[in-house]
């Protein structure tokens, strides 16, 4: 096969060379994977608790206190001392001398001596001396001052132990840790009003090609409005990224060159989504070349959609260059930006979400090759089908139809109608 | 079994009476889910296409034009009539005369004839006439106006049609559906810059107990810092809520009431998390009974964690009572606050995050009821275990250990260890 266009400026970059080099330079998924995650975290900043849901932290976080602090009843009822109570039943209960009441939010001033006890509340503080708690229900009272305990309690029932949620100097939360409304309680309980936190990767996003238009603008025939930057703004969002700027640039080499090294100064990381013209790929590497200390890690990855993905840096900025099909774009994005994003912040290791699900289709594949197949899930009773949803990668109906993607592996040429899939959820 | 406390001011509540009334009036969580499906959805706004992301659409998208807009191709080669290049191959070429460039983001001069073609680009419109293209790898130039075509095409090969994403006048997004990127992009395509999507439900939120103190407050013996408020609240953000206003009440009912008051002024849903006072649950009752309008929909739900769950509603606001308890608290709200806040945004319906896994260890449970066991997802080579994790509801901490709740159904009076179970994402 060989190709048919001079190489003249207008047809730049269609030589049989160019698809012959892009062939032999191809990643593997894992491979670019592992690249990223050579890029550094970011800096960690402040941040207060009431701002910090979803940000990972940046540190481990050791418990500055006992939580819940002292001692807890977790019912109503009666304070004792566990050995008191031995074997009292109905038939035969142990009584016991009532001292008082144990106040909430205070501690009580009772001190529960051998035949004591004293009334507390859920929540409330035991007594020195108790060391388990019997419910009301398990209680008669025979005088003012004198109760029957008729259930026997071992020590520590119906209590929460001073330190059993943190222990002070405990290590409670790891660095890298999502901190989902959970975390953000159990710092509140810690008395962490603020957060070191990874600070947020800043996105520049540019998005490129002669016929692409602004969302603003009513299309001429030849011309179709911009989705690359929508999508990729939002999928960065979702991350956690705050996009600093994302605009539609003319597929000019100067121009885009100088987007480029403008957004080197404002951002982590620069996206530049590929118009869908033939030469673009290599004005993409020609460009990412051309900044100050750069490097070109990847030129393709065999994984589809996306194989033209780029991967460079200039010092430790990362330039990524992702295809100009809207679909192709997004889901090489969710693969590589958002691992990208979540490295640059320090992320642990997440668990995706996903539902297990049976292929309603076959799915042909490459050898060698990783493909994201979009698929619908459909319930059946308690189980899950999955679709495959076909059509190029040109189009966004697809993704939007897809509720998942499924994974066909390297070492697959395919999967079976009725296989057992894993789903992911498209969030 | 009978309550043994003298009904006496500080010790309100605790009677026989009020245990056995709560059982008395347990509701299912399926019941309850009902009742929060008649509260009514919030009325629409209009939310610019950057801010749209994770909304809802509060009605129906047609298409206001055709999308992509024109016969678009997917390969860079030669535009062409399909009958022209039937049959051809290696060995016997179709030769074409080649009327120029069909430039991008332009319509092209050219008219395709009975045995021409014209160059395109990736994306580039086809020339009327053309109904397929030849990727340039099937096609070998024979002079500066000719070029052969090896390879038969069918109709619409290579070509995306003006309508493949969207069809002018159809409906490409349903009201209720949750905006993804993919659909960000879809919007943009179509350029509908503003979204109409239900207003973001606003959230007062009320914490209460005397034993609590706020965040910001070392705590004296006998006293923890409030957890509730905060954890409710990133679950209401998580949810697309606008929480305005959270604070600390101390746990009395004049005080209450006239907070309960005043949230309903501002807000669409009002949370009171009770402290942990024995009483508090009859206070919120009488306290949710005493407002305009209002209606006690559900006192007790059988769930656990969570049955002292309160759903009231004074008019068309929410009114929900919460248990004290911190984990208690998060999962009732995991089930019912968020169930209610997509309500309100019309949100149509989602498939939840999950994962498929084997129990670690046995479950126990109550007929009747329906528990979420709080389980620590372990991978085991291509599956997962989930390992049911154990400890009083007080403890926050057993929900930050926690990956996912695994539902222990109604009908069940446990789950064996090995069984097959759904653990869905805590996120």
């Amino acid at each position: 096969m060989e190709a048919a266009f001079p190489p003249r400026p207008a047809w730049r970059g269609i030589h049989a060379e160019t698809l012959m080099k892009s062939f032999l330079t191809l990643r593997s998924v894992d491979e670019v994977l592992g690249m990223i995650r050579e890029f550094p975290v970011l800096p960690s900043e402040s941040v207060p608790l009431s701002e910090a849901l979803g940000r990972y932290l940046a540190s481990d976080i050791h418990a500055a206190c006992d939580v819940p602090g002292f001692d807890r009843s977790t019912v109503d009822g009666y304070a004792v001392r566990a050995r008191d109570v031995f074997g009292a039943q109905e038939s035969s209960p142990a009584l016991l001398e009532c001292v008082g009441d144990c106040p909430m939010g205070q501690a009580p001033r009772a001190v529960l001596h051998e035949g004591q006890t004293a009334r507390i509340l859920t929540g409330g503080m035991l007594p020195e001396g108790a060391d388990a708690v019997v419910m009301v229900e398990y209680s008669r009272p025979v005088s003012d001052t004198m109760v029957e305990i008729i259930r026997s309690q071992a020590p520590g029932d119906h209590v929460l132990m001073h330190d059993d949620d943190a222990a002070q100097g405990k290590l409670v939360l790891a660095r890298g840790c999502r901190l989902r409304p959970q975390e953000i309680g159990l710092l509140a309980a810690l008395g962490e009003g603020q957060v070191a936190c990874c600070r947020k990767p800043r996105v520049v996003i540019l998005s490129t090609g002669d016929e692409v238009v602004a969302m603003e603008t009513r299309p001429a025939p030849g011309q179709v409005r911009d989705i690359n930057s929508h999508t990729l703004r939002a999928l960065c969002q979702n991350e956690g990224a705050c996009v600093v700027q994302s605009c539609l640039v003319p597929d000019d080499k100067e121009r885009l060159a100088e987007h480029v090294r403008q957004g080197l100064e404002q951002a982590d990381v620069v996206l530049l989504s590929g118009g869908s013209s033939a030469g673009m790929r290599d004005f993409t590497v020609e460009i990412f070349q051309s900044m100050p200390q750069s490097e070109l890690l990847v030129h393709g990855v065999s994984l589809s959609p996306g194989k033209p993905f780029i991967l460079a840096r200039s010092n430790t900025t990362c330039l990524m260059g992702l295809p100009g099909h809207v679909s192709g774009a997004l889901i090489c994005a969710r693969v590589f930006v958002a691992a990208l994003l979540r490295r640059l912040q320090a992320a642990g290791e997440t668990i995706e979400a996903q539902v297990q699900a049976r292929l309603t289709r076959p799915i042909a594949s490459a050898q060698g090759r990783r493909d994201y197949i979009r698929v619908r899930l459909l319930r059946q009773g308690q189980s899950w089908l999955a679709e495959p949803i076909t059509g190029p990668s040109g189009l966004i109906s697809g993704l939007v139809q897809a509720d998942a993607l499924v994974i066909c592996p390297e070492n697959s040429e395919g999967l079976y109608a009725g296989s057992e899939v894993t789903a992911f959820l498209l969030n």
